[in-house]
């Protein structure tokens, strides 16, 4: 097997520790929080089927390629929950060092392109990069409304803090930021999200 | 909410079961079954970073959405294992089931591409398919080596059985095959997997 071959399957070996991380979420249809690998892919299935409610036409394979590899940095650093202040003041550094040894793993042309898609869906610029960081809120508040508020109960979120934090979804979809709106004030009505 | 964006986020809450449908071989890093929703994430990482090994030169987008949705039949179908040859017998005709209940949730036009990509990969006739079935091959088998060869040895799986389920793989990618036929030598030689 040569080099490159062998790097690249060494790499994909590692990311399977991606099935590990769990996040804060419970899946909908089972008792147990939801991991990083299988809320990748949900996305990227999210990405295929809502493309056309985007602001304006986005690259789909772009978008596919970010949303598969946007969470791979926290095989090192950890999921940080959307609404943990603390974790969020160093949650880049911690990402940048993941970043530079998982995939420093790949061919250095691949280690560019991995960091690249990583660092646009991070800095939320690019029409592409807020379509798939809008997916990337919209599923968990999908996620906590059917699991009757549960993380939000869990750990006292308001729909204040809700508002605040998917408040960006219109950046990517005005259309799906309407959707997100109306799913709080229901979340609120039925009282499983505080006010 | 109209009827269009409705369907969709219906589906894509129906479709969260696929977290639940689980595989035969377990994840490397950890002591628990792979579930497809997983399984497809991983699948898409390989085909995003071994395209170039392909036969041919593939559209990566038709690769990456075959493998997104390949498996969401078996959310109704049930995972059909891979030496199962009377579950084979039946398996077209419980998945083509599951795919017009699943895809007709969607709108039409949404339907029809899902219900097209899925065909698509299980005829394995286009270099896309056979690309995308050549991923969906191998990587149970790097999950079974260094998994110690256990579910080959749970349910009897010699060589000769793993050789003849793999050969196809050098259909979408020649590589991947001497890949493949080189680790089930070297799993044959440790002893994990019978002769």
């Amino acid at each position: 097997m040569d080099d490159r071959l062998t790097e690249q399957i060494r790499f994909l070996i590692e990311i399977d520790k991606l099935k590990t991380v769990h996040r804060r979420a419970k899946i909908i249809h089972g008792d147990r929080l939801e991991n990083d690998a299988e809320h990748s892919w949900h996305l990227a299935m999210m990405a295929l089927l809502l493309k056309e409610h985007a602001n304006q036409d986005v690259d789909l394979l772009k978008v596919l390629k970010m949303l598969l590899v946007h969470d791979l940095v926290e095989i090192d650093a950890g999921d940080t929950f959307a609404y943990d202040a603390k974790g969020h003041e160093d949650k880049y550094e911690r990402e940048k060092q993941a970043a530079k040894r998982l995939f420093g793993m790949l061919p250095p042309d691949q280690e560019r392109e991995l960091t690249e898609l990583w660092e646009e869906f991070e800095r939320m610029e690019t029409i592409e990069a807020r379509f798939a960081s809008a997916l990337d809120r919209l599923q968990p508040l999908i996620h906590n409304h059917l699991n009757d508020g549960d993380t939000w109960q869990t750990y006292g979120i308001t729909s204040g803090q809700v508002t605040a934090r998917n408040r960006k979804i219109a950046e990517g979809s005005e259309k799906l930021w309407e959707l997100a709106q109306s799913i709080i004030a229901k979340s609120v009505e039925q009282g499983i999200l505080a006010e």
